[in-house]
């Protein structure tokens, strides 16, 4: 059951921890046996050729998967748990849809840096998406330490909304010839934030990357400022991230819209089942 | 006075953990004002143009400025430090010289990796160094932190001796106009280490990245399997490094030496006095 409103005791801790900080890491939300059904998914995921698959600077490392809860049962059903649909719903206040899904893989030895962005931006611009009311749910896929390259946010950053930032021209080097939404997905951020704005925001709020083990749930804000360094150690960081959106903020950009595995048409409440 | 052999009390702690770790961070070794002066002293080094100066990748930011100890004066003074030098006699077991000095600037939001290396390969293959007896000694300039691109080590690696590396051929990108000895000094590595070999010394010894305010001084061994990420953070990561070698261990290479600011000729033993 969806309880939106009626969050109490330790979920109403969770939401305020969000609204405060922006993002909420939970341990031992998932029963072990889930994280061992999506551990053994991923493999066929990178496998498979196709522009819903994108590759590293390299041209040989895969970067991320967008869209796995589409062509992947196991997937699918991941994002239909109750403990993250639910959570879901409380942390933006009502029923949610997927609006997108990927598996970013930041591999050893090789896999690339983020650059500091928020998200929504792009959901705003790319999209059409006229509110903020969505939330990253990122699953751990391997342990996350300080030396694999960890999400690093700037704590409670969400709250000075969409910050001004420069949407750069043509397409990042190395992807010359891709389609123009792969612009929003490499290493090289399509919506530069001034660097100086960015010291400010860390010089008064700090930084924090959540580490824990393989298993644990990471929730963020669209509006959170992150980045992540490139990963120079031999253990992976893969991350599964399912971003729902709430069904009274729908994509409106239908004129021009970026692929249905980076934005999602159908606004209908997820089902709850996992 | 230099007491290599007789080590006792603390000293005997510090090169016995320098002997089982391949490195040693001392924390408060240095007076408060001499901090100062250095870090008054580095903007003028960087704003030198020359050969001893490297740029990133980008062709602006500047990388590394190398043998600051032959230019300026509050260098070289503190390159003759008690502290450090006696230290490095200690650690090396007898007096020492200067083989180079640099400071590494990693500056904020741009300062590019180090791939992973180990030092003495380059003094062993370019300097003609022949043992392995030298130290390095690192002062910290700016607060380093898990954020801002810390050097990593995996400690004790350094037991395991010069690992087996392939020479890389060319210039790396961006540096195609420099001259050759440029080469060893980029993100890119010109030794390059088989990556099987590096995950598994991490798998058995782990990884550790020393962390401390400005003013720590980190001793490390030429040996020691070591590597350290860009740094996205908007705060600097300057270190000035100061190579002592045993005078008994010069550079033998001098039908095709680097240049001077790279491998000094000069073996004798440096003047105590700060």
């Amino acid at each position: 059951m969806v309880t939106p409103t009626a969050a109490s005791g330790p979920e109403t801790e969770v939401v305020n921890a969000y609204q405060r900080d922006g993002f909420y890491l939970a341990h031992g939300l998932l029963p072990e046996s889930v994280l061992q059904e999506l551990t053994e998914a991923v493999p066929r995921l990178l496998a498979q050729e196709g522009p819903r698959r994108i590759l590293e600077r390299d041209g040989v490392t895969v970067r991320s998967v967008y869209g796995p809860h589409q062509t992947n049962e196991t997937i699918a059903r991941f994002c239909h748990r109750s403990e993250l649909v639910e959570r879901a719903a409380a942390l933006v206040g009502e029923r949610v849809y997927i609006h997108q899904s990927k598996v970013n893989v930041k591999a050893a030895f090789v896999g690339d840096q983020w650059q500091w962005h928020q998200d929504y931006i792009y959901w705003l611009q790319d999209d059409g998406i006229r509110r903020p009311d969505l939330v990253n749910v990122a699953v751990f896929l391997d342990e996350v330490t300080e030396f694999n390259g960890p999400l690093t946010f700037v704590p409670g950053s969400h709250r000075a909304g969409v910050l001004a930032a420069t949407p750069t021209a043509g397409m990042p080097i190395g992807y010359e010839d891709a389609p123009n939404w792969v612009s929003t997905l490499t290493a090289e951020e399509k919506y530069q934030i001034e660097p100086s704005l960015i010291a400010d925001l860390v010089q008064s709020n700090g930084l924090v990357s959540p580490k824990g083990p393989a298993g644990s749930v990471l929730f963020f804000h669209p509006n959170i400022l992150h980045s992540s360094a490139q990963n120079i150690s031999p253990f992976g960081r893969s991350t599964l991230i399912v971003v729902y959106n709430a069904t009274s903020n729908p994509a409106t950009n239908t004129t021009n819209p970026r692929p249905e595995f980076l934005a999602a048409r159908d606004a209908n409440p997820v089902p709850i089942g996992g």
